[in-house]
């Protein structure tokens, strides 16, 4: 699999973040020559947040983690995530097979099963061979390393082309606190939530509700924001750790707020660049909506569209099709103030075409690898921004023999 | 264009509706050298219906025919219809483009301009060339015969691969009520409504308001439950014309509403078998549902969902897609009293893959071009079936490089 045109450059230099290691293995559970297993270790009284799937089909480990969020923090904490296999739709056996991770990496590590985090990616239906897994537990406890987040990234990628990670430091009082964050996604992602996997952890001192409200919020801005195909993974998880180590309190504090913001978005977007098949990374901004409910509606109404997405495939400037997206979105428009830019193009303004339209500027614009599609609603102040890719024939190819 | 593997054999041998003409003619609108207008003209007293697209940017001449719609019935009236360009949002000239050509075929054929009803289907937001159409009205009118309805349907084509016509005969007192109809409709297909063009024409005598609650009925049943894309149409329409020639008084007759039902369904079923790269006909089938409106919200769920349209394409049985796109949809869904089939082969059952599944089975019956995927919720009584195609690279060349 050829990496995506829009990945970034090189992995980020993720820093050591003070009372998180990490370490992975190839446990074979689908994949073979790769590593498919990690295991982070989380000092005594890490604050621990998520954010999941709403999928009313939700994997097994996905209410595991649910039902374990918000406990007691003063133990020590670990998270384990597997590739290869969702444990998504396998009923009692995959409550049971959850309960077997847990219980395993309690007896290796001596951390208290509900401290303990887990998540599997993969395919959806198949019983998760769980034994594999278990049988590398001990393997993964030796080799626990504060440098190995990179392994980490790598071990949780499914059909994923490039490992995903992003980091912020922030000054606050002297001190520096760190923020290193990892994430898997590609295909099947959409709202809501992460519809993917995203591990966050910062050395900065904050209360458990306090995070989870922090990453709360930025969820709906960042990963709750972005699409490649309009699909909600049964299994999608982001976990946010809060260690402490810095000794600095960042309790309403606005810097690292903003720093975590950027951190979310970044892995979000990273995810939108490696969507399956993705070739262009658009920006679909909506404003002058009835209400932002009403803007997020447009705008997710363009994103999903198949045949936006392959108009932008084709670099074909067809901004009928962004007419049609408007029109069939639910959300309150009026065709007479309706106006529509491809860049700093506009390209169609009060019902009709604009009266400098050029197809050849249109067309230019149309062969950037990233886009932005903008919309005014003209009605009132309503917005929202979402982030996609297009529908290419690499979308087919991947998701036509995914499992075969 | 390969014609679609799914097309239906030959298209029918449609009857002679007494009360109505049709003629075709190449006016040049986008495509070279084939007809792309159609003139039908309607005896005094017919009775006419419609249902429309819902779509907040719909075309001009939606908006003319919504209008126009329930008037008096006691002259003659005409439809004119042209591909090539949708006339929608095309602004102030848009509207204007409608009433040159309304008041040119009152002009050619003496026929009142408020019962001329017009449609346009093509691409979106370009000035439509109106005069060339105007140009070929008084050919279309010398050129008029009660045998070119084939004509008609080939006329109206954008990206079909073959024309779609239906048709049905009742037996009513002993006498004999036919109809007759024909579709366009391959690309922009989903709900709500029609998402396509369609005329449908009987000697049936029914008042028009009777008619109206008749189509609007059937039309739920229909065109409202086939989806290609997802992407709903500005532009379409569905005109049903009942001349009265017969005689027959079919009002609250249901031989003929049944009739009527199985024309529409054969039209809609038609136009997903020309699905834009389509190569499976798949029938979604939920039970079980809470309600109606959840069943109807998985049912479109499951049939829009990429990733289980590209592994039909595929002829992957991944039905774990299918529990993805249960669980997106926003209807009250249990995992544990969830079942899925394949055609006669249950897949999943109880909140996991049935006991005695048989992977082979389940790729064996994937082969073939017409598929079943049926899902009882296990929780109540509400059903709901739509008709939907995969998704294949033929989807993303058609439409890559539709406009450019």
């Amino acid at each position: 699999m050829a990496i995506s045109p829009l990945a970034p450059a090189a992995f980020p230099d993720l820093p050591v973040i003070d009372g998180v290691t990490f370490a992975a293995a190839s446990a074979g559970v689908k994949y073979k020559g790769r590593a498919d297993v990690m295991l982070a270790l989380l000092a005594p009284g890490s604050a621990i947040a998520g954010v999941f799937t709403r999928s009313a089909t939700r994997s097994a480990p996905v209410l595991d983690c649910q039902a374990k969020l918000g406990g007691d923090p003063s133990g020590p904490a670990a998270v384990l995530v597997n590739s290869g296999n969702s444990n998504a739709f396998t009923g009692k056996n995959g409550i049971d097979a959850v309960a077997a991770l847990t219980s395993a990496v309690a007896e290796v590590t001596g951390i208290d099963a509900k401290r303990v985090f887990t998540a599997s990616t993969g395919v959806i239906g198949e019983p998760l061979p769980f034994e594999r897994i278990t049988a590398k537990l001990s393997d993964l406890y030796d080799a626990q390393s504060a440098t190995s987040i990179t392994d980490a990234a790598r071990a949780i990628m499914t059909t994923d082309t490039f490992p995903k990670g992003a980091t912020a430091t922030v000054d606050i009082s002297g001190k520096s606190v760190k923020i290193a964050g990892i994430a898997k996604g590609s295909g099947m992602i959409a709202p809501d939530m992460a519809t993917m996997l995203v591990y966050i952890f910062t050395d900065a001192l904050i209360a458990q509700d306090d995070l989870q409200a922090l990453v709360s919020e930025w969820n709906n801005k960042t990963f709750n924001c972005i699409t490649v195909d309009s699909d909600t993974s049964t299994s999608d998880t982001l976990i946010m750790v809060a260690t402490g180590a810095s000794g600095v309190d960042v309790t309403g504090n606005a810097a690292f707020s903003e720093a975590l913001h950027q951190v979310m978005l970044d892995l979000a977007h990273q995810v939108v660049r490696d969507g399956e098949g993705a070739s262009k990374f658009v920006t679909v901004g909506v404003t002058g909506a009835a209400n932002d409910d009403d803007a997020r509606k447009v705008a997710l109404s363009i994103a999903n569209s198949p045949l936006v997405k392959t108009a932008i495939a084709g670099e074909d400037a067809n901004w009928g099709r962004v007419v049609m997206a408007v029109g069939k979105s639910g959300a309150a428009a009026d065709r007479d103030t309706l106006s529509i830019r491809f860049g700093d193009i506009t390209v169609a303004e009060n019902g009709w075409r604009a009266p400098d339209y050029s197809e050849e500027a249109a067309a230019a614009y149309m062969k950037n690898d990233e886009l932005v599609i903008g919309v005014d609603m003209g009605i009132g102040d309503g917005a929202s921004t979402v982030w996609t890719c297009d529908l290419t024939h690499g979308y087919i190819s991947i998701n036509a023999d995914y499992r075969s």
